[in-house]
């Protein structure tokens, strides 16, 4: 076997054994042999989905069947420039329909005026409001990264390609909120273009309504991004961001909204939508990928018809695994706030060597979620906590009864030291008996 | 009903009509209603594809059933961030495996060492070239637009995302390549940093290999957009720009290849593509739709089998049709080279009222295209030429001797000045004789 992968030499040592292994097993395939492992993937991938266990990723989803069946990726290889009755190309009328049905659908449920949903993901999003807002060299102020600051917001991310100065907000470890004291003086100091709130870890709603006049005072556009928390407020039952004062807001339209990959904008205010347009096509795309259109138009209408019942499903899923977490001797980050009122939950997994070394033995035993960076920890300090979501479990049917046992497979693994494969057996009988 | 849009009120005049005829059809609408229109707009998509006309798009493109049976949508809401062995997530073992086949299979059918699958299209591949390796107010020197130069290759587009001074190469109208003579002293005024050759319209291969030695001069790194080609590439039938001296090819996963949507880059150099992997993730990307992998292994493995076959029959069926339709009356560009040497064609429409009018008449006959501006016409004149692409049609199994049949139909439409719907049952007939 050789030392360094050929798919990345550069990859850091401890993905190089997985890369090499996975190169031998792959190289030199016939068409047919392609197709069965192709085959095997997808066959392992659905068997996880409907067989393998509990999903608690804060960041994924499942879609419903109505929604799956309106997906056809053929749609998407048709190229779609311009707008309806003004396009580059012809043969797509049929397309029209759907490019203006979903930005208004998204438009009203966001509590909008315009939607722009041409972007391929929520980093995309965010680089179109950089792109309209913010020039090369320009401040965008955004939460910090030991406060679940996205990495499109830094500048490593999508804000360094559009070679823009990333500026941490001043923040309240304690309140999870911007530290609303400091920041005039920061605002005025740094001057920012842009102002961004939304996080990767998303508790407890921010004061919209006070950063927005701070940044009034200094002439700065807020934008939040609410990638995780679309779902809840599509469903009305999280802080609405556009009332409460922010000019733009991203989200994610998977996640916990449950639709396809991809990304869209929503604004109320049309001249801010029409740059936003114009960085989305032709910036950022040429053609796009409008197959993800049908299904997303089909989940936006389920959220309008029954969105308040499922985020009220998923925010009573985290309240419970929350209090039952707490109750088997887990440190629930944010007791003193009462955990959560969203769909998120983190956990201190100190104890435990971290949040990514708590989260490979979860996998082990059944339980898929990731680690998360804490606030208020040292900057530099491995993720320490447990973040978890219950957007995909609540979809698949997990009320709050079962979240004792699910947080009592956490324990078994991470506090008794119980072999994970025992684990996973439960695990599995479990998601299982979920009908 | 309204007099501007509410989707978009900035879209220019010719849309509004159409804009507001659809709002008018789709608002309000129930989650039943919903799902009955998406079901109404798919299935006149498919009947599109499979039966209304002859498709002559030069970017578009559809897959074997092998390719469209390996797609599953619900990949693509799994996050996965970071290599194999070193993820951020767990229970992405499966998808692991696409992770390392795919790029082995890229980089080996284009001539190339690594490969960056990630991106979800060639505009985006083009942006991660940018970020990797100019820096806002660089330069980089690209074909005019009105020789093809694609948006992404422009200020108005990607270029702009990051902030780049483009300036147009020397380029010769009369062979449709670089002015190579001119082109060393235009390198040393302007040094670039990257110099991008590929366009819209690529009827014959460039001379890769003098543009590289002029770029050594000037230490400019040659980047070969071969978003249309790819497909001839992976079959061997045009030019290998990496075999000639290109450092990164960008691709699309579609058009010529006939994958999903969706981009790449391809490069021999470690170095080069550590840097663009960077810019993919964490620059670009955070999670990707990483369902586009499955079917784009497949759609490589068949390229690999028989993508040879493959590339030589969209290139008999642009010769075939260039010829008809020189027969035919028409003007096809580049007579005096013998029209074409890959799957594109393009005809003058200049007696027609352009190549957008006249590509609204083809599509009321059922013949599909789009208008394309040609080399050497007055900056600013609407685009004059009609853009031909063979790919789809040859999938779908027309041959060379279809070709006769398809000119005539764009003769009775434009020079004979036919009734449109007369040539459209004839247009649907021939597509339906096609087995």
């Amino acid at each position: 076997m050789q030392e360094r992968s050929r798919v990345a030499p550069w990859a850091p040592p401890q993905a190089q054994p997985r890369l090499a292994e996975l190169e031998a097993e792959v190289s030199g395939l016939s068409l047919d042999a392609v197709t069965r492992l192709v085959d095997a993937v997808l066959a392992e991938h659905r068997g996880r989905l409907d067989e393998d266990g509990v999903v608690l990723y804060a960041g994924t989803n499942t879609m419903s069947e109505r929604a799956r069946a309106a997906h056809e990726i053929s749609l998407g290889c048709r190229p779609s420039m311009g707008w309806p009755g003004d396009k580059r190309q012809t043969g797509l009328e049929e397309l029209d329909v759907l490019e203006v049905l979903v930005p208004l659908q998204i438009a009203a449920l966001m509590g909008g005026e315009f939607a722009e949903v041409r972007l391929q993901s929520a980093t995309l999003a965010n680089l179109a409001c950089y792109s309209a807002f913010a020039g090369p060299g320009d401040t965008i102020a955004v939460l910090p990264q030991a406060a679940g600051g996205h990495t499109s917001h830094h500048a490593q991310g999508a804000a360094g390609i559009r070679g823009l100065r990333v500026a941490d907000l001043p923040y309240d470890t304690g309140r999870l909120d911007v530290d609303h004291a400091a920041l005039p003086a920061f605002l005025r100091e740094r001057r920012p273009a842009l102002v961004v709130l939304g996080a990767s870890l998303m508790l407890f709603p921010y004061d919209v309504a006070r950063v927005r006049a701070a940044c009034d005072e200094v002439g700065a556009l807020l934008l939040y991004d609410a990638s995780h928390v679309a779902g809840l407020i599509a469903g009305g039952r999280f802080q609405r961001p556009l009332d409460e004062g922010a000019h733009l807001m991203t989200m994610s339209t998977y996640k916990s909204f449950g639709g396809p990959p991809g990304g869209a904008v929503v604004t109320r205010d049309a001249d801010l939508a029409r740059q936003v347009a114009a960085a989305a096509y032709p910036g950022l795309t040429a053609n796009y990928d409008a197959s993800r259109l049908a299904p997303l138009a089909v989940v936006a209408a389920e959220h309008a018809a029954g969105g308040s019942g499922y985020a009220d499903r998923c925010i009573a899923n985290a309240g419970a695994l929350a209090a039952a977490l707490d109750r088997e001797g887990f440190t629930v980050v944010a007791a003193h706030r009462g955990w959560t009122v969203s769909h998120h939950v983190a956990v201190d997994a100190g104890a435990f060597g971290g949040g990514d070394e708590a989260a490979r033995l979860l996998a082990e035993g059944g339980v898929y979620l990731s680690g998360v960076g804490l606030p208020g920890r040292p900057a530099g300090e491995p993720r320490r906590g447990l973040r978890i979501g219950t957007q995909e479990v609540t979809r698949r049917g997990f009320g709050p009864d079962t979240m004792g046992e699910v947080a009592a497979l956490m324990r078994r693994l991470l506090i008794d030291g119980q072999t994970p494969a025992k684990v996973r057996r439960d695990a599995l009988a479990l998601r299982r008996a979920i009908p």
